[in-house]
């Protein structure tokens, strides 16, 4: 080895960390991330904190808060180069999360990590969070994108997000009104939405190995004639955000008693088993009929790959139901008038001698 | 290859994640992480999201929010197993983002991803950032730990927070009133704090490779004469929290003219250079006496042993001097008798015709 004498000074840049190119980079979200925003807002993406003026027109307002990052998906992504349509997962799913309790989401930040992701995949991600934000009605308050040589591997990244939505106090929406007869709807999904990668990954024989393989990614760009589209369109999918679809519903019948929405469950990582219980009072069940909304071609196609067995399919993936929502039957027809696309799914029972909070019937 | 026949059933627990397992870790975190809670917390760790009633005893709320990671020091605690610490460091670089505009800390929320962290390390991660939630007063309101194999190679993680802090919009600090003349105080680091680690590893030759590399470890933990302790021992002292020692100053003279604290600044990543002018009004200057604070002996340790020239250390570490402050000369007195550690370490002036917004002398 040279002596230290002869080497030049190490320099940030040196090791691939180039402040100047960050900020110009930062530059470029500040362009992309404009529309994400709200009146409350009080400074731009940028400083130490951003700043949401809440203001006093709550009467009683909590804060929902929720946090997750999109799983292995990051992986599938980093394989065939798309970038946008994690932004999307990544925001719908945190405000499905905070929507379950009846909260309308304000504030979003993200964190974006990576050894080499470039200016372009970085803005291509944060262009996809502000898209969601602003469709959502909710602000793009901050984010953070970190350089992580040596942790991460070339080409991977990870990513995280974190809401804050609000609901009024005598407005939560808490499951706890819920008793037996009540009816179940659900919202279709469009896919895996961002649960089940690591099963559907080696189930698929891809994107356990490096990000650059070139195998994988011809076999996911390939289309797939029982799917009708590549693998690639099929597993990227963005996360359905049902903010809008349930909104009609959140403000209507504020009484306990009169309330439409009795609880919500979103059908995320846990599958049927581990979700739906969430929102069931202690002694209830959920019966749930497999045959009430349509399995997208996806599922079954890993279920075979795999050799998955049926059981395990619904305990990790969503099947194509991706929220879950019980009222009164008394309430059915105005809850379908407000929400078009919702399918009657099932209802909820006492729990019996099997003790099965889910039953899949 | 054996026909798929003759395999067994695919199973989310036969790829390494299994669903029960991660239900008892969780159970952990909820001991863990008890006593990091507020009155106003509805809901513990668990359900879809955190609900904090905020309520309606602020005037006039401006939520502040802010998100970060700890950077590349996750790889040094991953080479020697030592973890809680960095829980601190996730906390308290967010809680001081926030409180740089005179926000105190309500909540928080922490996303952990790996690909085979034990539930003994992520419950050790678990209980570092509920410890320090617990001594800023703020709750840990939810989190999310996420397995993703073949994203992180084995040992390596990653990990991102999320603060939300309160001020009230007439009580904001936001370095507006600061003028030529005031006075810069600033409150000593312990450390690189969750900065410059992508120089520093390079620069002492460690944690460049696999996260279980015996001769990094062996490096980390000798006792080095020059520093006093083990390389490990310095660079993992978790990032120091300035909430406690400036909260006597901030809601003391609420009025703009009377204001104690005219500005702050969280000496992180970008150093002195770009962190300092993000409180400054346009037009003026920060200059800094870099005799004015002691440094610990890493930052010289680190310069000597990657070449790295001065200025540079500057531009890249805190170099011992973590948070600045800019107060009137006739508030000096006040000050410093409610923030005892602060130390006097410059002056804002005007920019002169070199046009740079930091004068480091």
């Amino acid at each position: 080895m040279a002596s230290d004498k002869t080497k030049p000074p190490l320099t940030y840049a040196g090791v691939g960390i180039n402040l100047e190119k960050r900020r110009a980079t930062v530059q470029r979200y500040r362009d992309v991330t404009k529309a994400a925003t709200r009146p409350e807002v009080l400074s731009g993406v940028g400083p130490f904190g951003g700043l949401f003026a809440l203001g006093n027109k709550y009467r009683d307002p909590v804060l929902v808060s929720s946090t997750d990052g999109v799983g292995t998906k990051v992986k599938i992504a980093a394989l065939v180069g798309r970038y946008e349509g994690l932004g999307h997962d990544l925001v719908n799913q945190s405000i499905n999360d905070a929507l379950t309790c009846g909260a309308e989401p304000l504030f979003f930040l993200d964190y974006i990590a990576s050894a080499d992701l470039t200016p372009d995949q970085k803005v291509a991600l944060v262009k996809g969070i502000a898209e969601a934000c602003e469709a959502a009605s909710c602000a793009l308050l901050g984010g953070e994108t970190s350089d992580m040589p040596d942790v991460y591997r070339p080409g991977d990244f990870d990513m995280a997000g974190f809401v804050v939505s609000v609901v009024e106090r005598d407005e939560i929406i808490d499951g706890s009104s819920i008793v037996a007869g009540d009816l179940l709807f659900g919202l279709p999904s469009n896919g895996l939405h961002t649960n089940g990668y690591s099963l559907a990954r080696p189930a698929l024989g891809i994107g356990t190995g490096p990000a650059d393989s070139a195998d994988d990614r011809a076999r996911l760009e390939r289309i797939e004639p029982e799917l009708g589209e590549s693998l690639a369109d099929a597993l990227l999918k963005p996360h359905t955000s049902y903010v809008n679809a349930m909104k009609p519903t959140l403000r209507q019948g504020t009484a306990q008693a009169l309330r439409l929405i009795k609880g919500m469950s979103h059908n995320t990582g846990g599958g049927f088993e581990e979700n739906l219980p969430r929102m069931l009072p202690e002694g209830l069940s959920a019966r749930v009929h497999k045959d009430a909304w349509p399995v997208p071609p996806i599922f079954p196609f890993i279920q075979r790959s795999g050799g998955i067995e049926e059981a395990e399919m619904y305990r990790v993936f969503n099947m194509g139901l991706g929220f879950v929502f019980a009222v009164s039957p008394d309430a059915a027809g105005r809850v379908q008038s407000l929400v078009p696309g919702a399918l009657r799914v099932g209802e909820v029972s006492n729990v019996t001698a099997g003790g099965e909070q889910v039953e899949l019937v």
